[in-house]
């Protein structure tokens, strides 16, 4: 009898209530049951502990004969192999690169491969890593930050075979290897299927002989610049009702969300690997143009289920509704039918279309029209980009410095701090149980005036360390939220920065014959296109950080001042309570 | 031409202003003068800095020729070897002992031996400074407890010729070496000037056939039990106005306070050395039968003179209202000279006179009488005692937790919580920058706001730190007095178990002709009027506790709401810059 061994390779931690079993690298499982299927195999560990693992987390080793006997002969491991994709895919683009540090230094003709170089959120993963502790290393106290895990990446589709394009798209990008931590916030630009993305760059848009296909999207003229065409109905949904569905004979079980339009009011289902799918397809089409920040595809470490699932839905939420206010991503026909697909052969055909759509990657700029603006120069472009990319650069700087200290802040708050406040409360109280047993008489205002002081103590702490869930918690969550959206923006104004150079170029290919005068013109006037884009865009995060800082900070504060009033409520109860003298 | 190295001993921490210098145990020092006189030499040490070194700190090595040449004849350093009292006598008392372990093991018949092992303050001044930090070596943000030493605890009185005994024991135990630290906050008792502390124990008080010296002291039944006699008017007064003074040729300074008692609101002038001497005739004269805390004789670290000065200031307004509040203590000749001498020859005339005063240690309850109360048998007698034993320690307990917990607090609120509202603060207002820079316009109301918001939280930061001073700092000083008075408990209530056990006795003694029946019957008689002034004593105490317990968690309580509003006031205007929506 043979049984086959395995090497963890990564750290995998068990999701609650999903047969999962938890591994840590370089440990050594016995794989107990390879037919799973969706990239699971069944394994137990030295504890005798058995359970699901993901399969490109371990390798399998060369068959080993039972000690306890049988024959040596070889496995056939091909199946393992050959499925077995390698992480480098995520795990070894571009490590230590800042990815800001492109346009910090970007006059040499090095931009392409820089732009290449770009991670896939990798980077961006790392380094906010910093700032929230992974969801199974972190302080079990610390903020629960965007963490580690997606519980649902490797399920297949119900209806797999109707996108063969996607499904391979979702081997590579979506497989069990983007649990391992490296998925940061920023947009998961995948070189291999963003036609616009190419080492030749935006020179597939600027230089375009291809009449634009698709909806028209018009820039404006705004009272603060350039402004995208605005619905004047906006948009909202609500993302509610999780549900708990399974397959595969209860081995996997996932979560259905109802996803209520403020439009139609009717609910559709959608399960997180809709959402995920609705992600890929607005990044394809239009993550050029607009920052598309990535799902809340962490999985939080939450000790109980039930706290994971809502924290998810929460950022969900909070996700579609950032999607809803945005002008261009919400009018867009692949939303729209995400939010209110008729029936399961609408959504079907729906996908089948969306998934076609060629009007994607740079070629989203084709549909862009602005309405009456003139020509910009390209110095005047130029310094557009950089500006946007100096104060995205700076904010993404503010965000993490707030995040990393509203992290400490949380920390203490739910930590060090209200344990304080109960020892000072249990010393009160010691001290008034001590003046009990003094039998002397008569002091019975006083020990009772003791304890009740040492009692409040006890629940300032109980406040103390339940105050972040009310405030800091949203403070954090908007941050988070402006952390993702950000760590977009070096590849967006990424590709007008390489836009930018190929219409710097345009002389030397003229003079080359490469391109015709004509279509230098074009390629300025392109150029110009994408700046509007840019600039709109730019108009639109702006408007919407002021509504969302100001809202947030308003909450945040308003919870604040509840909070000391009540301590000082409480506080001025107990001194009540003491004898006047 | 010779130089005489010495080793130190001991730390020793030099005092702002003193010209003293700070010393290392272990360190070796040249010495530059030995003529300075009042225990103390000068010295230099490895880094060329000179100054004062107490010289019982110091051990003188064998003379050594300087390096650079000179010859080698031995130096004569017997006037240093016999200028040096070696530190055994406060050093190595009964290390390790606890205090209150004698009283919990007593049945045995080594009580005595116990007793005689009692530190005199040695072993308090340990145990304590697990709560409260040494001077020297503590936490800089931590309370600033009683910590290391005393300025004044060398110098010679002006007139030191006038008591041959006290100047002995001032060498013995008032000398240099008490600036070790090691200097407890309970009762010094010193078994050499102790008449009742001698081995033979209570007996020269239950056995003595002479006739009651010096004023009598009434105890009478009160409400809650036996009551000391309450004078109609209650005496109290200010320590003052404290100037500094120095001698020596400006080598050694001083600090002097103004006394004013409530009674004659005339001041008298005293030194630190003065309360000391005061302190050291209650002990003498009242120790047996009242608790005398010791004066606040630790220096605090202070990095400023002037804080150090106010707050030995303020310890000292503490003890002496302490001890005004004693209707013995204050009605007592001694304390009344200490308050109201008319000019230098009375004061030198009543220091002679207390300093010769033969009703001190246990015969000082040869002055107490019971009025109209019955004797009590032994077994009463035993019972109060073992109460008040199990009491004081258990609240000892209390106060020594409320110490360490108030301590850690306090280096929470001054370090690292301020901190953190710091960070917070600078982080709303890096934000602010950057959105500044944003080139966005209309904005104005929340970068104002955000930035108004930062500032608030770095106002609260201030507020948070500097808040223990105004209410931690009395709950602590509170409790520190506490915790000098538990202190002397031990050897107070020590006493009493003694005596019991005399006369315990004395069935045995009669059998053995050592005392006769009548005798017998006198050390009953007088164990009850023991009992009668500790049940006084314990009644005193707790009244004083009930009130000063009411009356610090009032002030804290009070301090502590005003906090918490003003915090939430701040908010409160912080919140409303922001712009509703």
């Amino acid at each position: 009898m043979f049984s086959t061994q395995a090497q963890v390779l990564y750290d995998f931690t068990a999701e609650p209530g999903n047969n999962e079993l938890s591994v840590r690298e370089g440990e050594t499982i016995t794989i107990t049951n390879r037919n799973i299927g969706g990239g699971w195999l069944e394994a137990k560990n030295s504890r005798g502990e058995v359970g699901l693992v993901p399969e490109d987390y371990i390798e399998i080793n060369q068959a080993k004969p039972f000690t306890s006997g049988g024959n040596a002969a070889p496995l056939d491991l091909s199946f393992f192999d050959s499925h077995m994709p390698t992480p480098a895919s995520t795990a070894q683009t571009s490590n230590g690169n800042d990815p800001w540090a492109v346009f910090d230094s970007n006059a040499s003709g090095g931009f392409s491969n820089n732009w290449a170089a770009q991670p896939e959120g990798t980077e961006t993963g790392k380094t906010s890593s910093n700032a929230w502790p992974s969801g199974g290393q972190g302080h079990p106290q610390a903020y629960q930050g965007p963490g580690a895990e997606d519980d649902e990446w490797d399920e297949e589709w119900d209806d797999v075979k109707s996108s063969g394009g996607y499904a391979e798209s979702e081997a590579g990008e979506g497989g069990a290897i983007n649990r391992g931590g490296a998925h940061g916030s920023s947009m998961k630009i995948a070189l291999n299927k963003f036609p616009g993305f190419s080492k030749s760059g935006p020179e597939l848009y600027l230089l375009s002989k291809l009449p634009a296909k698709g909806t028209k999207l018009s820039v404006y003229t705004g009272e603060v610049g350039p402004v995208w065409a605005y619905p004047d109905y906006q948009l909202d949904c609500v993302v509610a009702d999780p549900k708990k569905g399974s397959k595969m004979y209860g081995l996997k079980s996932y979560i259905e969300y109802q996803v209520i339009p403020t439009t139609t009011n009717k609910p559709v289902i959608h399960r997180y690997k809709h959402f995920d799918w609705l992600y890929e397809r607005l990044l394809e089409k239009f993550g050029s143009a607009i920052p598309i920040p990535s799902l809340p595809d962490k999985q939080v470490t939450g000790r109980f289920e039930e706290e994971f699932i809502k924290m998810r839905m929460e950022r969900l939420q909070g996700w579609m509704s950032r999607m809803c206010r945005h002008p261009v991503v919400s009018s867009s026909e692949v939303f729209q039918l995400f939010l209110s697909y008729k029936d399961e052969k609408d959504w079907k055909m729906g996908k089948r279309k969306a998934e076609k759509d060629e009007t994607v990657g740079v070629m989203v700029f084709s549909t862009i029209e602005p309405e009456g603006l003139p020509d910009l120069d390209l110095t005047e472009v130029e310094q557009k980009c950089e500006q946007f990319n100096r104060f995205t650069k700076a904010m993404d700087d503010g965000v993490k410095d707030l995040l990393t200290v509203g992290n400490e802040h949380w920390k203490r708050c739910t930590g060090p701090l209200p344990k304080e406040y109960q020892r000072i409360g249990k010393a009160f109280q010691n001290l008034s149980s001590v003046f009990i047993s003094s039998g002397y008489e008569g002091e019975a205002v006083l020990t009772d005036a003791l304890t009740a002081a040492g009692k409040t103590y006890e629940e300032i702490a109980q406040m103390v360390a339940e105050q972040p869930k009310k405030d800091l918690h949203f403070l954090m969550e908007t941050n988070n939220e402006y952390k993702g959206l950000l760590g977009c923006f070096p590849d967006t104004i990424g590709v007008h920065k390489a836009a930018i150079e190929k219409v710097k170029e345009a002389d030397k290919l003229v003079a080359a014959g490469k391109i015709t005068p004509s279509d230098k013109i074009t390629m300025s006037k392109r150029a110009s296109t994408m700046s509007y884009s840019l600039q709109a865009e730019m108009n639109h995060f702006h408007s919407n950080r002021i509504y969302d800082y100001n809202r947030v900070m308003q909450q945040y504060l308003e919870q604040q001042v509840k909070f000391y009033e009540m301590i000082a409520e409480k506080l001025r109860h107990a001194h009540g309570q003491f004898t006047t003298m």
